[in-house]
């Protein structure tokens, strides 16, 4: 057999419709709070922050949901993405496990994040609007949102986390090559970051306090709406094109993944690969190990609890019920700057409730380890963030090595590590420290979760 | 008309052979001269520096050089690339040409390079050779080396350009997680580097050095070879998988391309695209315009006379007839270290002296423009020396703009700039100068070419 084995679709088989995982699950997952009256809200309540389209999506209970026309065309620079056997990963491992991984390093910001990018910055110029504002960490959202607003001519304001703004002076360059402006994250621009900056003028910043600037600066400016990277439906519905191409594509490989993995921060990449597999067993069809792959210095999943909490740093959100750290929490420093957040998707928090998924976490070495190795076998030097899929993959394969059976694993590589080569000159120099959260903080933010009415 | 059109060749039309533009010359090209006898070299003066499989290929006049298969495997994985027609830079340039590009960022290594590395690293190891050298400037060619030795189990040793190695951190990186070993040049292991180092213990290193120090290396064991990036025939050779899809996909376009144009350094990508369209004029097919971009700062095509030099600074190599400025000449500083060769590949040269292709020259800054134009209408951020054949096509659009007529230019976009994300932000901070070469230093380094009996 040849050693590099790809599935390509045609064009044509870019997915007509994004996949709804909330028409087929078997209960309703809780509703979305309003932070002032703790009462479900309504579309209305999410109107000043959002173009109606994209609210509507967020509580649609439709399965398919149609993907329109010049979405689809500029999903067409990349997609359908490939899905590789990883032949000389197996060889390397020697393993009897078949591995195969869906790419999506192949968009033009390197990662699955213009996959929804796309989509907001279309529904955004159909309502009308000429500027989004939004947050970003390790700069894959706000490259991704960066070259969207490009391609739809809509000005684009990025708060990046400031620690990130000064390492990743790299990913700032691509956002404003692509037109966008970038501010380091807490600003002077909005009365969350100035709170922020009185307290402490030199604060490292936080993706929750980027979303509370962002969200500031959308909710003042009838012209202005806000977009998020990750963690809503809307957003992970966005995503199923990859989980749809990777079905078709193990059709045409004559196989079914036993087992499917992605790493999980905000959680829109797994979503984006299991969600169309978990509805296609819900619907009756074969069961899969489906494992979300966390850090463990921010581990929202394997040590959150499911409670209501926000989704930002200064409370300005609606609450949503999910596995969270609290909002407050602050993981220790580690490289995969879009794991860091303190809370897990409320949709995978909920499948995770329901059994459907497991998770499991690592510390970074070991997932720079996998990366490398994944990196000398198959040629793509992974992003930190989707090191953690390799490694949980690798540790599937050796599990079928040990055991002696053969089983197809999936996993998604969410991106390439381009922009991230620092961190493996500080891996390969022994610099990564193997971080747990610290408890005490821990403790603090979970403290700190709202108390909600029954 | 979709925005994105993209034509994608399926897995089966990667190239069964790689097209040698001897074949079709009206006259053999002048020989390579031995360094010492000043004679003409036979097969058996290179055999301590390269596998006698691509000797034979240097001198070959063979139309048609069979790939083997464990080479077009490999290819597989970003192969055939895509060709797109720029139709969202049309519509920012309000230009009636049809602008179509051939992306070869999609490789591994985010370049061309992988094209020709693959090739001798497995012609390499069919030799039995456990170990090459090479130079490396910017480090594409360096880090696509390191690509495929990793796959083949063959150690990389590259000598990188020190001001590179410094400047570079994050290409010597990906060098590094591929496994190559990675020494700044002019480096202590040599003794041409040494003999630099003595006169200068800061030398900043050149493209000329680096590979008097790779060839020094080579020569010296039975298990080690040395591989070029570019100007060799061999090397051209490979890449011509560029210009055969190219052409497969212009029909399946329906078109045909009036201009094409790539950018030069020692002139590989460029071959690579244009001497498949090159051949099929010879053989009585339509014309084309064909330009060869070069920077302004190192204009071996406009202003290097077309004389018998040496490739490398120690004057160790064969000497070539080429286009050149002087084996010792040394460029001002400028961002596109792929393009800072003094010699211009013997085939590239002899197609000009032939009248075949036209070449232009341009500064850099006015590159850096182009390509954060074309960055925010397509998407891609070039690499600096794509840039030069974007800025080419840009101008050769805005002339039919001015003529009002369509004509359809195709360029090669030969890498992505995730890796020179420094020169971008130089340039957006008005940091690049556009500077011309030296006179005074262009004189003395024409001074010292060597003299070559009739």
């Amino acid at each position: 057999m040849s050693d590099t084995v790809k599935f390509v679709l045609p064009e044509e088989r870019i997915p007509r419709s994004w996949y709804n995982l909330l028409a087929d699950l078997p209960s309703p997952p809780p509703p979305v709070l309003h932070p002032g009256t703790m009462q479900p809200i309504g579309p209305g309540d999410l109107a000043p922050l959002f173009p109606m389209s994209l609210i509507l999506q967020e509580v649609s209970t439709e399965r398919e949901i149609e993907i329109p026309e010049p979405v689809r065309d500029v999903y067409r620079q990349w997609r359908p993405s490939p899905l590789f056997r990883a032949r000389r990963l197996e060889k390397a491992l020697d393993t009897p496990a078949r591995i195969y991984y869906k790419y999506e390093g192949v968009s033009p910001a390197g990662s699955h994040k213009p996959n929804t990018a796309v989509a907001q910055a279309f529904y955004n110029k159909e309502a009308g609007i000429t500027r989004i504002t939004t947050e970003t960490g390790a700069g894959q959202w706000g490259s991704s949102l960066a070259f969207a607003g490009a391609l739809f001519g809509i000005s684009i304001d990025v708060y990046m986390v400031r620690v990130s703004y000064d390492q990743k002076p790299y990913r700032r360059a691509l956002m404003e090559a692509y037109g966008a402006r970038c501010v380091p994250s807490p600003s002077m621009e909005t009365n969350s970051g100035r709170a922020i900056l009185a307290k402490r003028h030199d604060h490292p910043g936080s993706l929750g306090i980027a979303i509370s600037e962002a969200v500031e600066m959308a909710a003042q400016r009838d012209d202005t709406k806000y977009a998020l990277g990750s963690v809503l439906n809307h957003v992970l519905l966005h995503q199923t094109v990859i989980g749809q191409e990777a079905m078709a594509q193990f059709e045409m490989a004559n196989d079914y993944p036993d087992v499917i993995l992605g790493c999980t921060g905000g959680g829109s990449n797994f979503a984006g690969i299991a969600f169309p597999f978990i509805g296609a067993q819900l619907r009756g069809g074969r069961k899969h190990k489906i494992v979300a792959v966390e850090p463990s210095a921010c581990p929202s999943l394997t040590r959150g609890p499911y409670a209501y909490d926000f989704g930002d740093t200064a409370k300005l959100t609606p609450l949503t019920k999910m596995n969270t750290l609290g909002s407050s929490f602050t993981p220790p420093g580690f490289h995969a700057g879009g794991l860091r957040y303190h809370g897990m998707a409320p949709l995978v928090s909920f499948v995770k409730e329901l059994g459907l998924i497991d998770a499991v976490a690592y510390h970074q070495n070991a997932c720079f380890a996998a990366g490398v190795e994944f990196a000398r076998a198959e040629g793509i030097v992974p992003a930190p963030e989707a090191n953690h899929a390799v490694k949980g993959a690798i540790d599937e394969a050796l599990k079928c090595k040990q055991e002696g059976v053969s089983r197809a694993i999936l996993f998604n590589l969410s991106g390439h590590g381009h922009f991230d080569m620092q961190a493996y000159i500080d891996y390969h120099a022994g610099k990564l420290l193997d971080q747990d959260y610290d408890e005490a903080e821990l403790a603090m933010a979970l403290a700190g979760l709202p108390s909600v009415p029954a």
